[in-house]
């Protein structure tokens, strides 16, 4: 085990600045952040209106091939209000993977619905659909138009596809299995920013997509998401239902349903229009960095660094370190020499039906994701990385 | 009738700047705003950690005097949270002013919890308390320190004392109210930053006080909100709940409970220190405009402005123009000619028990909340208004 571990620490820094600590990922403001900030200050609009957030969502619609943005406070409440749109409601349940991180089924949670959990593949690290499909097959069946699970009697409403570490998801496969199972498509896009399935950018599939901008993530804005999505109705109903439901009568404050204070303060768009038109570049040097990992790693004997699949392009939001077995303690040193060392590195989330708050919820078998969390390593990704 | 609205409209213009449009309430940005910014940006840590979100918390909880203050992005999530934490669940119904913004009774909702409306005084605009006290006699009944609604059988949890516009409610027969009939006191004080019950800072008073940083508010962090706290058992629970609950552990990933994402950015953190900085100066302005504004309505037949009662001292977030007698028509014609005169006024908002979502929820008789709907107009009331 020792000689693996010091091939793979040997192999990293071979990449890696050395003498100074590298962190998993920062941020890279080397562009209008501050001059944009500043403007926004002037203008003294900071808050839930102005230019800004108007110019931040159109500039994400643009890039996303998207019809329509709506930037949101964060990628958690940009995933509640997508599975609402999907018809998520008190009771259903709602398919998610075990393998991502706990806001996507928070969110699930907070519609009042129930996390189901599915497994995951090694390929891309999202859901294995073909798993999925014979589970569905022997585990539910269709009433009136509505999947219901057999053993728990709830419908299940949507499924939540997620785009780990910028990896997406084979959707057309899933698109497929969706229609047959009428099931809502709902995209966590939270880490794939800038990747694409087939030539079309992920979160542009399902009814809504959610994306996060948090500081750790491709571009940020402080805090801040956004939801994408193509039914000019349904864009309508997000702005609506993200800004408190007010309808609109200066002079008289109604507001129609029970909304929600969602939206994007002015000042995080403008950092977030600054980080944007830096985007393309990012990708560039991300995937510059991705390849000399994937290249250095690739005569290294126990352990590869996760590429794209043939029909995607990836953002390469998180490279990914995979050990070719299942080996907790092997991971758990590679973990504990390269943090030592100042090569920050991080082990997968505890999968979501070991979380004391949903290990009650319903779930197929998770072989593959319970040998990916004893797999799977994220390694330093940050923009500055490359020069 | 057009009398007591030219007299009206000659005083405001007395008051305010003409020749140039008087917004309600502007932003004030004359310190150190962009030098932090501006340093957030070069330190890269602009999200969910940083020093400045640590540094706003500590100088908010100086400034108003509590134990613990723990920064949110909004107002609507910290009064969700501090909801939460006096116990409210599921089923329960929470006691709330049908006289608020909306976000008082939304946050009631997303705890699954039903708001229960109460009628307000036309001293300070807050709770009747003494009514509210007939009320309770009345129509509950005590069951196992449980106060029980006699109608709905439901528990009636909480009560949500807000300090509208700034004026505080009198605490002192609302506390010995809540201690007789079990309710757990949780303050919106989202409108209130420096305003002081008997010496006291307003959101001191309750389990939690909610403050708001939205862009009307005395001070701004773009969006942003706080909740404050004197118990430092809950409070820990708080930081907890607002930062995805996750335990803390470098090296593994494990939340103990379903939390959430509403940890203020660092970004919005370091506006909000340069605001407060500011703070008292902009209260004294603020005051010396109340002030004005009192005096100038001193002689105006039919209307007067708001004055902080005995108990009381106001931050004077919003001046009010308070009708001697209500009058849809007087306030209607009022609210167009300031508007249309570039003066920008506003009417309060629809009675909560008015709008679609919470017609059918319970309510005791809202005579005076009714009346002061059409008695009370906004009026400008920006820091920048004086000198």
């Amino acid at each position: 085990m020792k000689k693996i571990v010091d091939n793979i620490i040997e192999t990293l820094l071979e990449i890696l600045p050395s003498g100074k600590p590298v962190p998993l990922h920062e941020p890279f403001f080397q562009g209008n952040e501050k001059k944009y900030i500043n403007d926004c200050i002037d203008s003294r609009f900071v808050s839930s209106i102005g230019r800004y957030v108007t110019k931040f969502e159109n500039m994400l619609a643009e890039f996303t091939g998207s019809k329509h943005a709506i930037a949101s406070v964060n990628g958690t409440c940009a995933l509640h209000i997508s599975l609402l749109m999907g018809g998520v409601k008190n009771g259903d349940e709602v398919l998610v993977p075990a393998l991502t991180f706990v806001a996507t089924a928070n969110a699930v949670t907070y519609c009042n619905a129930i996390p189901h959990f599915v497994d995951s593949n090694p390929v891309n690290l999202g859901i294995d659909i073909k798993k999925l499909e014979r589970y569905l097959q022997q585990d539910t069946e269709t009433i009136n138009k509505t999947l219901i699970n057999k053993k728990t009697q709830r419908p299940i409403r949507a499924i939540v596809p997620v785009h780990l570490f910028g990896t997406p998801v084979d959707m057309d496969p899933l698109e497929k299995l969706c229609r047959r199972f009428n099931l809502a498509i709902i995209e966590d896009a939270a880490e794939s920013l800038g990747s694409y399935y087939k030539g079309r950018h992920t979160g542009n599939f399902g009814l809504c997509g959610a994306l996060s901008f948090n500081g750790n993530k491709t571009i940020t804005t402080g805090g801040g998401g956004a939801i994408l999505c193509n039914n000019s109705t349904i864009a309508k109903k997000v702005k609506h239902l993200t800004t408190t439901a007010r309808v609109n009568n200066k002079l008289n404050y109604f507001h129609d349903q029970t909304g929600f204070n969602y939206r994007m303060p002015n000042i995080n768009a403008a950092l977030g229009c600054a980080q944007i038109e830096q985007l393309p570049e990012f990708l560039k040097k991300k995937r510059k960095l991705a390849q000399k990992y994937i290249k250095a790693f690739d005569g290294i004997k126990g352990a590869s660094v996760l590429n794209e699949p043939d029909y995607a392009k990836n953002n390469f939001w998180l490279n990914t370190l995979v050990l070719d077995k299942p080996d907790r303690e092997l991971l758990q040193t590679i973990l504990e020499r390269t943090n030592n060392t100042g090569i920050q590195t991080r082990p997968v989330w505890t999968l979501l039906n070991k979380l004391p708050m949903y290990k009650k919820c319903p779930s197929m078998s998770l072989t593959c994701a319970k040998a990916l969390k004893d797999r799977v390593i994220n390694i330093p990704s940050s923009i500055n990385l490359i020069d």
